[in-house]
Formats: structure tokens, C-alpha cells, sequence
């Protein structure tokens, strides 16, 4: 008996500048909700330290990445300082159907182009306290040249102007009030009234 | 310097047939978020044991009652029972300018006037888990004679179909669950991006 409630799993968009803490921020909120899973993107780029293949991305040969595109797999994919980065529709479709909610990190282009191909998201922009905090945690990572993280910083900025078009900010001030927002921000949007129309009908007698 | 962002406090309506624990609900949540005061309802009614008149109600005659209607006091005033409650539009429009948020306990009645005279609420339904446990705790209430018991088990029914109206509906399974829901909404709300747009301009260099 259907009852015209939202019963796929809901998809939180996360984005933020990077020097932001998004990935720190992400990790936890995940640790501490296991209904939301990570949606793991495809890319080309090489593994970073710690990374782990099929946890933090796939990491897939260009060839095979080409010919993901060629097939439509990618509800969004784009190219970033010369690596491909894209998101599986056909995988989101999949968990979502089963009912399973995900967490989507994607950068602001990334966003864009889910919003248009795959919608019914929630879409959540992290921002940094102060500019003068995202240009340390930018020089802090060190692994880049000092051009780089210029034009990552002056990327940050430009990013930023995309929270406009985002349905909720969070600040990420302090890591664990960050995590709180975002969790609340899941739980509410479970709470939708879209979700309960079936439990509503049940509580009314014929 | 007005940078556009919504900066007045924001109100949260909760409703639910009584017997559903909206009371006890309330109450918690009110208690561990501080930053969020009880709209005290204006009512002829008479206290029942443990009301504090200014803390649970404003207790007025219906003279005084029936004056500030006809001068436009209320944002929504219903008759309930032979008596009359409402909410105070004046009071409201102090608090939410002055950037506090509001949590506001009224009936399905109250919130669909409120709706209508007073714009901008987050509407929040409490769901009973089910009508046994509905009709149970009606019961042991006991305060009533079952004639009015059962009266207000229709009248709960009739109610619950007005759950469809509102932004999110809270099932109270487990009174923490509840809690924790009505918090996470408040969360959520407060990170609505229109209300972080002076904050993104901030970040962005002219």
C-alpha cells in the first residue's frame, strides 16, 4: 500500500572553500550518524596520505573516468587543477531508493550541476570564521608552493559568493558546534512533513 | 550598515492534539536552549495546579480579554471550551525585533490564524505514536469525565488532519527523541542562509 510518503533517503550537499575544515567537519558529523553514508566520488587524482580507495574516493585511471562520462554515469563531474572529480547518479540513485541517506562533498561547480541533474537535495555551505583563519589553515597544509596557495586563497573567495545559492550556512567557528548544525540540519529535514504523510494518514480512521 | 540578512528573531508554532505530551515537550526543549523564550498566551480560563500566571499564561478577565481584541492586540484568539486564549501580536513583534526567538504553543486553530496574520513562523507538528497510546494517556488525565474524554479524542483526530499544514511534523515516540527533533529544527532554521547573508558579504572583499 503506497502512501504518498517520501520514503527514499535524503541527500545533504556539503561545500566549502577549501582551508575550511569541511573534511574534518564531514568526518565527524558521519562518525556520529551512522543512517547517513558518504557518497564516494570518482576521480583521477593520485591518493593523498591516509586516503583509502573505495573510503575516500575511487580512484579510477582517466581512461576509465572518460568513458564513465561517455556513458552518463556522472550526475556531476569536473575537472579541478587537472584531476577529474565526478559523482556517480547511477550509485545515488541506488543507496536513495533503499531508503539510505547520503553525504555528498562536493566543491561549488560540483554543486551547481547536481542541483540541476539530480535534484531533491539539501544543500549546506560551510564558511570560515574570518578570512584571516582560512589563510592560515591554508598555509598550514604546506604541502603547496606559495602561488598555490595564493590562488587557492583567491579560489576561497570566489567560492564564498556561491553560499547565496546554498539552503543553509554553517560557520565553522568550532568544529563540534559545526557538526551539531549540520546534524540538525539532517534531523529537520527527516522531520519534513513531505516524510510523514503516511504516518499522518495512519493516525486518521477512514 | 544594513547588510540585508534576516536579523530579527525567528518563532517556532507548535501544535498537537492534546494528549500528545506537547506540554512536557515544550518544556524540555524550552529548558536546554536558552536562547529561546515561551510566548506566554493571554487566557480566561483559571489556572490549573502548578500554572504560574506570566509563565504559563497571562491569566485575564474576559473583559480585559474581549478590550484587547477590539483593539487588534492579538495575532490570533480563539474560544476553546468557553474560554478564550490568544497571542499577543505586540508582544511577539517586541521580542522578534529585538532578535529573540520564540517558541509559541497554540492549537491548530491559533496556528492557522497565526499563518495568516503574523508571517514568517516555523510550523511544527507533534504526532502521538498512536491512537491507543493517545486515548491512554487522555485517560489517565483523569481529571475529565469520560463524555469529555472522548470528545477530546475526536476532536484529536479532527486535529492530526491539520498536521499536513505545517513545515514539520515531530512523533512523539520518546520524549527526548521529540526534544532532540524540535532542537535540531531550531538549528536548522537559525542556519537558513537568508539568514547569513551579511555574514557571507562580510567574507567577500569589495
Amino acid at each position: 500500500m503506497s502512501d504518498g510518503s517520501v520514503k527514499s533517503g535524503l541527500f545533504l550537499v556539503v561545500s566549502a572553500p577549501s582551508g575550511t575544515g569541511k573534511t574534518t567537519v564531514c568526518r565527524k558529523f558521519l562518525k556520529q550518524t551512522p543512517g547517513v553514508r558518504f557518497s564516494v566520488s570518482y576521480t583521477t587524482r593520485s591518493p593523498r596520505r591516509g586516503e583509502v580507495d573505495g573510503r575516500d574516493y575511487h580512484f579510477i585511471p582517466e581512461e576509465d573516468f572518460r568513458c564513465r562520462i561517455a556513458e552518463g554515469e556522472f550526475a556531476e563531474w569536473a575537472e579541478n587543477y587537472g584531476n577529474l572529480y565526478g559523482t556517480s547518479a547511477k550509485t545515488m540513485r541506488e543507496f536513495l531508493e533503499k531508503g539510505e541517506d547520503l553525504l555528498l562533498d562536493v566543491d561549488t561547480r560540483g554543486a551547481r550541476a547536481l542541483k540541476k541533474n539530480f535534484p531533491g537535495g539539501i544543500y549546506v555551505f560551510i564558511l570560515p570564521p574570518d578570512l584571516d583563519a582560512l589563510r592560515a589553515r591554508l598555509s598550514r597544509r604546506g604541502s603547496e608552493a606559495r602561488e598555490t596557495m595564493e590562488r587557492r586563497f583567491s579560489r576561497a573567495i570566489e567560492e564564498i559568493r556561491e553560499a547565496f545559492g546554498y539552503d543553509y550556512v554553517v560557520c565553522n567557528d568550532r568544529v563540534d558546534e559545526a557538526v551539531d548544525c549540520i546534524r540538525s540540519i539532517y534531523i529537520a529535514e527527516r522531520c519534513r512533513t513531505a516524510r510523514w504523510t503516511g504516518k499522518i494518514e495512519q493516525l486518521i480512521p477512514e
